[in-house]
């Protein structure tokens, strides 16, 4: 993206704040006190009178305060998620005010192992008490309560940001109306570990680390430039470095046959070692890995749903297909403890090729999201439409799918479904039905959606709204767990469709099924008479091109509950308009039909 | 698997042999000239008279000539694919001699850079010349000469020893029967490139490396761990080491809160860094990992067609699903060129859990591969059965599917086919079509399966066969490249017909396809009055659990045809027997069908 001057926050100041005292050290989780504690934070936009719309932003391990625009005239680089935030963009710094905050044990101005122990007057080092996730975030509390913030309309952040932004919602539920991880995890796994041990150890190995007192001094610049390389392919995805690098030489011709660097990924790696050793400290990057290693929900509350139980926040979380650092199962594994738990939470799979850096290089996709995001909660009754934010976001949806999803079993689904009943719509689309059953009904509501543009419009509806593929199982939602589940004109679709309707049937009290009827007269006529598979309105694809994978009939589902034990509370065959609901022979007059469901 | 010294070749001893002399230096990829050469290697069993049983084996970065057995009595660990040489193992020596040598440029025996150079006395260190993979074959290559040995039964090997193996059947094309590439690459992708630049520079990095004058002297023991740490991460899979390392910490208890190793994956990759430093040397690290990033058979030959255009070996090319390092699709390039260059080529992406680690870690299955390859070449007409040597892979194949594929349709298709014919068998199962084809008809024949089983079946039948996913297309053919192609009983079950069936069109001269006719009048009877999903013979799923998700009859298809403007010379419809040929009415009483299409 283009970045102009002019399309940014403009030049922003860096300011330091003590928020704790040397007389009144913070205690920290490894049970060591630290005072004094400095922050350096950045603000950018106006805070409301009423303090309504104030977001919180966390930075990942190699960020800091200065989130956007410029610090001096003359830089050539503006801050570091410049594309994400400022005046139009996805965190609009014409309605939010926006806060940063170098995090605890950072070297971007927030008290660190690179800061003045003023009990010796030299710099901490390997004095600096080992820092965690938790104690970042208490210091950003501690920020806001120095500056009067007294609530928070979101925290945001990717990566290590990601795991403070999930701390925030644990530990000061109340406090932040919206919070949105974004490529991250509850806990690193054994490879992310390990990625980060070596980097580590080549800091540690460097002689110029000097046990960790090098301030002030030559420092460990070759054990933290590995350090940095490490991680840097962890960052992007194979295919991204593919793309970018590929095998081309560093300079044209045949090999050299030495060990300087001779590729192109080479050398860009020693680029990026070389320019992060002169903006960071060795030994805050040891503090921040472990940081992150010890970040570890399940464990430090017993268990993903026991952390997550007292939050409020509204979840929207994010992660990116091709993330192999922090990956989508990852994220997946937060949202489901959410959802089990039935908080409000949504979430999305973007598509992208950027890998773990996709959360700083999607600024249009992201941006959407989290700008719709925030929209539909300041402003619930608001226009339903996507936010022309970004019009970046292609609609994949055709016509023929459309046509086929404005559905005449809406309106007879909802005259089923009774006030204020909790209902999760299977395959919702745009939420659509859903929406209407929330105006109409007041239910409770949540979907799962597979499609990328579909789940943005049901976020911009304000809908919980889960991207998955529904042949994955529903295994987050306890038995019963809503009193009614909605398959809608799916179940012909899904490949397995004994293992979906099973359960659809465990977390439903009741399960509502909607397809089209195979055995319609004009479609048993069509297949006797022309010998040809069926082609009618419900039925509007050849059969090359069909996406239904399944052909049922009443009489068919009739059988399947029969087999597995289902009790069929209603049946509902239909004709074309829910007016003319078919009473006569409905297995050959209905075009589609709505069974309410329960197991037996 | 438990090891026992009696399954093993026993104690074996590794032999030096020089075969370069002073006086004669080898010429280098890079230039420059080598000599004296040195190589150390171990043989196990026995040669035949006929010299047809010998099997080279090519050894990864940290492997040695000791593949088997035990060098000394008291040694703890047998060589390092004792699991798959021995007797009555995946590479058996009672009816193989195999023999393995350490490559140049190691530190196992052969001439590396911790060899004296005769020049200076001395360990050659960085004044040892970049070898590359060639070099490296080149000297095995002198090594069989000096040994007397004429030709080779097989060459094999995984990873870096693959690339040799690839190598080998380029360079002396007439020398080995079989090749069999395992986890391999024809060149590093960019991320593996960073990866070995990474490891290189913290080897680089350690003061203790004195460019490379080390040798004598404490070498970068700490720089050659990070480098080994790097590497065996890239070795497992990330599932792997979830499984295998999870969370678990180091102690039991609470965290320790340092910077010592708290998780057992960090002590995991502790012991691998300092278990490596022992036995390895630091020079042959940088000079393998360079010799890894040259390979590039596109560039030393213009490109993979070019370099495999003269091969004249049966490759086996085996991948593993869960291998990040180099990849499936890194191996599907490989096959995909030489079956464009309509060599004799076979492929499995075996399914394993263990990453670029699996070629050592599943005996069992790469072994069958191994085994049934070997024996089907040795004796090509022998028994057709899957080997015995190994009941480890389990038949999923159920016995409806079985059913489904006992066909009458086969007899017929046969029929068609002319003498001598190439044809592409889309979907082959266990090969059973093609193998009575090549016996009655003498016809060059190929398949395509996707169930790993099946492909073992092929294998053992001595077909070369491909496992892919049909819906992936066969750009790897060129157009026209059989003479007949095959989908029998497939297109009801692929997503995407139009598309698969184009591909067909377009690498065939003529595509044979036959499909049971949904508009059999037990079809259109059936729905009709029953009003359900038909299940008949030809069609005996029910609608839930039918792999058929389209239904199409003889007049779809000839819609179909029409449409694509695609000829059909020849429509067969089909009883249940072959002797029943539908002549009258056929869209309404043939069971199945039988079309000869081409492109218009």
């Amino acid at each position: 993206m283009e970045e102009t001057r002019e399309n940014s926050v403009g030049i922003v100041r860096t300011r330091t704040i003590r928020v704790v005292e040397p007389e009144q050290p913070l205690e920290l989780a490894c049970g060591k006190a630290l005072g004094p504690i400095d922050v350096a934070y950045e603000t950018y936009g106006q805070m409301d009178d009423s303090g309504d719309n104030v977001i919180l932003i966390c930075h990942a391990l190699s960020g800091n305060a200065h989130v956007a625009g410029y610090n001096r005239p003359e830089d050539k680089k503006p801050g570091w998620w410049d594309n994400m935030v400022g005046p139009g963009k996805g965190i609009d710094t014409n309605k939010y005010f926006v806060i940063c905050s170098n995090f605890l044990g950072g070297c971007g101005g927030t008290t660190g192992p690179s800061s003045v122990n003023p009990k010796t007057g030299k710099a901490y080092g390997p004095e600096f008490p080992i820092i965690t996730i938790s104690d970042m975030v208490r210091v950003q509390k501690l920020l806001l309560d120095k500056l009067g913030i007294k609530k928070l309309l979101a925290v945001i952040g990717g990566s290590i940001g990601g795991m403070q932004v999930l701390q925030w919602a644990i530990e000061y539920p109340e406090f932040a109306g919206v919070v949105i991880p974004a490529a991250t995890t509850s806990h690193l796994g054994a490879q992310s570990i390990a990625f980060d041990a070596v980097g580590r150890n080549a800091i540690l190995a460097d002689p110029n680390f000097a046990d960790g007192q090098y301030h002030g001094g030559k420092g460990p610049d070759k054990g933290l430039g590995i350090a940095r390389m490490i991680g840097h392919i962890t960052y992007l995805s194979e295919a991204g470095m593919r793309e970018k690098f590929g095998r081309k030489l560093r300079s044209p011709g045949d090999y050299r046959y030495d060990f300087d660097s001779e590729f192109a990924v080479e050398t860009y790696l020693d680029y990026q070692g070389q320019s992060f050793v002169e903006r960071f400290d060795a030994n805050s990057y040891l503090y921040i890995t472990r940081a992150a290693d010890y970040f570890d929900l399940q464990k430090d509350y017993g268990s993903l749903a026991k952390a997550l139980a007292n939050t409020k926040s509204r979840f929207l979380v994010v992660s990116f297909t091709s993330d192999w650092l922090f990956t989508p199962a990852q994220s997946k594994q937060i949202v489901d403890a959410l959802a089990a738990a039935r908080k409000d939470v949504s979430y999305c799979n973007i598509n992208s090729p950027y890998g773990h850096d996709a959360f700083l290089l999607e600024p249009e996709t992201l941006g959407s999201f989290i700008c719709c995001f925030l929209k539909a909660t300041c402003d619930p009754g608001g226009k339903k439409q996507p936010c022309s934010c970004y019009a970046g976001i292609g609609r994949s949806f055709s016509r023929l799918e459309q046509a086929h999803r404005a559905r005449v079993d809406y309106e007879l689904i909802e005259s089923l479904i009774e006030l204020n009943s909790t209902v999760l719509d299977v395959g919702c689309g745009d939420g659509e039905l859903l929406a209407n059953l929330i105006r109409d009904k007041g239910i409770r509501g949540e979907g799962i959606e597979l499609k990328q543009e579909l789940v943005l419009d049901c976020v911009c509806r304000g809908l919980p709204i889960i991207q998955q593929d529904i042949e994955e199982g529903l295994a987050h939602y306890a038995d019963k767990s809503f009193r009614y589940v909605i398959l809608s004109q799916t179940l012909q679709t899904v490949k397995n469709p004994e293992k979906v309707f099973a359960e659809l049937l465990r977390v439903g009290r009741k399960v509502i099924v909607s397809f089209p009827n195979f055995a319609h007269w004009r479609c048993r006529l069509q297949l006797l008479l022309s010998g040809k598979a069926p082609v009618t309105k419900q039925l509007p694809f050849e059969w090359h091109s069909s996406p239904n994978i399944h052909c049922l009939s009443l009489r068919d589902f009739d059988g399947f509950c029969d087999k597995l034990g289902v009790r069929i509370e209603k049946r509902i065959p239909l004709g074309k308009t829910r007016a003319n609901p078919v009473k006569f022979a409905p297995n050959l007059f209905a075009e589609q039909v709505v069974y309410v469901t329960s197991k037996g």
